[in-house]
């Protein structure tokens, strides 16, 4: 055994980098993790927070809690502000320089507003628990407003909700905003008749959930539909300002605009000298190491990996980043052992997408639609969330969901709006414009 | 029946004015509810939520969704601003003006920094859902700081912990933080010995909880100093800065300043025209009727209420507020059948405060102290919570956190610190000096 242990630094936990912290426990190595949050978040239930389902704290545990017990594990929260790669060093924003010898760079993803950085300060994303809590209070806000507004057309402005993006999120979320406001708010505002609740996906390609077969996409849509959200499918965004969204030439007077458009790379991935593509998301080899540099690795959404044979890289889901984790662990061992390192093979169980109440679509071995594809995501995500006592509280939700159709987490704390990461970033991009990089 | 149906306008959804609108289900008047919150708060279960055991949601229940059913109620979210006592109309901060024939001043308490505005910057009372997610913030970011600092004198202020006021609220609060920090956070925080972390319970009085006999203050002291509490009696704070309080002139350095120690009407009661004790609180008469102001009613922290024959008010209890609600109600239907008004009687049912795990003290027909006390304290909680789903989950998290050791909702959602009710009053009066009155 060597005199200096090695370090190996973790920059994130979500899905992956938690999995390779796990991976590493006992190991003859001293492990920091670096996150900008206290706690893990599984992304997954996020639209729920958004959607008044459940509370934040039911779909995340503190990061401290996982690894405490591990020996060798050190908990930073901090934000890492850069990697300098010659000295092997990560920076941090408070000045502190975390030296390492192999380095994990599983940060994930922002939202991508694909250069137009004003669009951020009107559209709301879905990545942490800041956004689903802003999104959740404006939709809860706009119903008070409408509730109090004589003008008709005003009041209609203030129940018209728009979800961008055509994927799981946006199609999780609309179907959810949908029921929030038609089954559940509208019994509450007698100024708001339930058929006005309005809500619309925009989608750039023909059909909702691409990534899915054409059957499945089409039932989605059909249960979107049922719950009375509007699709314009085919129809790109061309703006975003205050108070509407045009979708080429019409105008839509809306209140909330959600989006799950598009995602980049975080910005210490984004902005590295290391290769990349043109989402930031760093190239990487058969064995997650980014190429050229050997100490470096990435996994999940910040990492560009293409399974041998294939030309298309692994899409970014938590499925894809936990494997990635394990496997990554696995090979920070072997190479501590001097052991040649193995490749990733990247195992498809299948994906799946709810679209409400007793609706859904799974695509895996088999394909399911409808009540039994519904029962099938609920169990999955409820066996996937971590920790007992989250487990247990979020199932109680659901059934009391279920059966009373009733939301628990209709509460607004703020008097002051909420700032979400990205309106901070695209105020910091006014101020300094060219300092931040957006990837076009 | 007359034409024109009697308004009956009530300000803030606490325990009070709650009951009020409630108990007007069905009759012949239309209510107005005005709160500048969505939802009615379980006060006496905050400090739960500050030191990170309850999530907000489960002690709150959205304000429509209690009355959503009655078809004669409204509610409104807004700022009620002022009341104009010749027009009989309530002013509120957005310009609408609501005429009432009867006004029910149901607006509870705010902390009262008695003239100090500035230690309101630096504490924090424990008064709305804001406040306790600040609270929780800077206890688990201070943890997360001292874990960090390489400085003994830095990482001793950091995890040092100040609460002004030994009445339930103070001894509640400093029990619970002394129970986070070392029995639940110093296992996860290596840097942070448990015998590190301070409470320090500051009391102008020479005994906690005066409300209670001497026995069961000597009981709650020797119960605070098991949890590690450090007692300091018959000290009254001289100045509250930045980073340190001022005990006469003992300098304490700290890292967060909880203000349990005093309590005055909300602004748009201690503002009024109407007569009114030093704190603000509107004189009323045995009717809850505001002397010399026959339309407006007063209850709860709102009201100074000497019941016949005594000479102290009735204290500042979530019991006095629902029993002055239930009986203002049938009140006002009286009046509105020309009934004469009947004389309101408390009816004492004992207070209670809990120290901590199995630590209590009751005081009503009998005395408890200890397990069975802390075992009542907790049936009777969880028995006034409002709703089912409420009550399962704050029961779940209970049982969850007596037998694991473990809290549920560690969870630190703002880079942006949460400011406070208090502060953004505090930072008014600095812009605008002599606006803002302060009872001194």
């Amino acid at each position: 055994m060597s005199e200096k242990r090695r370090q190996v630094v973790i920059l994130g936990a979500g899905f992956g980098g938690l999995q390779v912290a796990r991976g590493l426990d006992g190991a003859d190595m001293d492990v920091v993790i670096v996150d900008r949050n206290n706690h893990h978040l599984f992304q997954p239930l996020l639209y729920q927070v958004a959607s008044a389902g459940l509370a934040p704290g039911t779909i995340t545990v503190p990061i401290r809690s996982v690894v405490g017990r591990q020996k060798n594990t050190r908990v930073l929260l901090a934000d890492a502000e850069r990697i300098d790669l010659d000295r092997q060093e990560v920076v941090l924003a408070d000045g502190e320089h975390l030296p390492y010898d192999d380095l994990v760079v599983a940060v994930g993803a922002r939202n991508n507003f694909f250069g137009n950085t004003h669009w951020a300060k009107h559209a709301t994303g879905l990545k942490d628990v800041r956004d689903a809590l802003s999104i959740r209070e404006r939709i809860l806000l706009s119903f008070e407003a409408a509730e109090r507004s004589n003008d008709p057309n005003e009041r209609q402005r203030l129940t018209t909700f728009v979800v961008i993006g055509g994927g799981p999120t946006g199609v999780e979320m609309a179907g959810a905003i949908s029921e929030l406001g038609r089954q559940v708010l509208a019994d509450d505002y007698p100024n708001v008749p339930a058929d006005s609740v309005r809500v619309v996906l925009v989608e750039m390609a023909k059909r909702v959930l691409t990534s899915f077969d054409e059957d499945l996409s089409y039932e989605a849509e059909r249960q979107l539909e049922e719950l009375g959200v509007e699709l314009r499918l085919g129809q790109p965004v061309t703006d975003i300002q205050d108070g509407y969204v045009m979708l080429g030439d019409e105008r839509l007077d809306v209140s909330v605009v959600v989006w799950a458009s598009g995602v980049k790379a975080e910005a210490i991935a984004a902005e590295s000298a290391m290769p990349q593509d043109w989402n930031g998301r760093l190239m990487v080899d058969g064995h997650c190491c980014v190429k050229g540099h050997p100490s470096v690795f990435a996994i999940g959404d910040a990492a560009h990996f293409v399974p041998e044979g294939e030309e298309e890289p692994l899409p970014g889901l938590g499925a894809v980043a936990m494997q990635q984790g394990i496997f990554l662990a696995k090979q920070l061992r072997r190479r501590a052992a001097r052991k040649p390192l193995e490749t990733f093979k990247y195992k498809d169980r299948g994906t799946m997408a709810t679209v409400g109440r007793s609706r859904a679509v799974v695509q895996g071995g088999i394909k399911m639609t409808g009540f039994f594809a519904w029962i099938a995501w609920c169990l999955v995500h409820v066996i996937l969330l971590m920790g007992f006592r989250n487990r247990a509280v979020v199932l109680f939700n659901w059934v009391w969901a279920y059966v009373t159709y009733k939301r628990g987490a209709r509460l607004i704390t703020g008097q002051v709006p909420i700032r979400t990461t990205d309106q901070a970033l695209a105020e910091k991009a006014d101020e300094a414009p060219g300092q931040l990089r957006e990837s076009a």
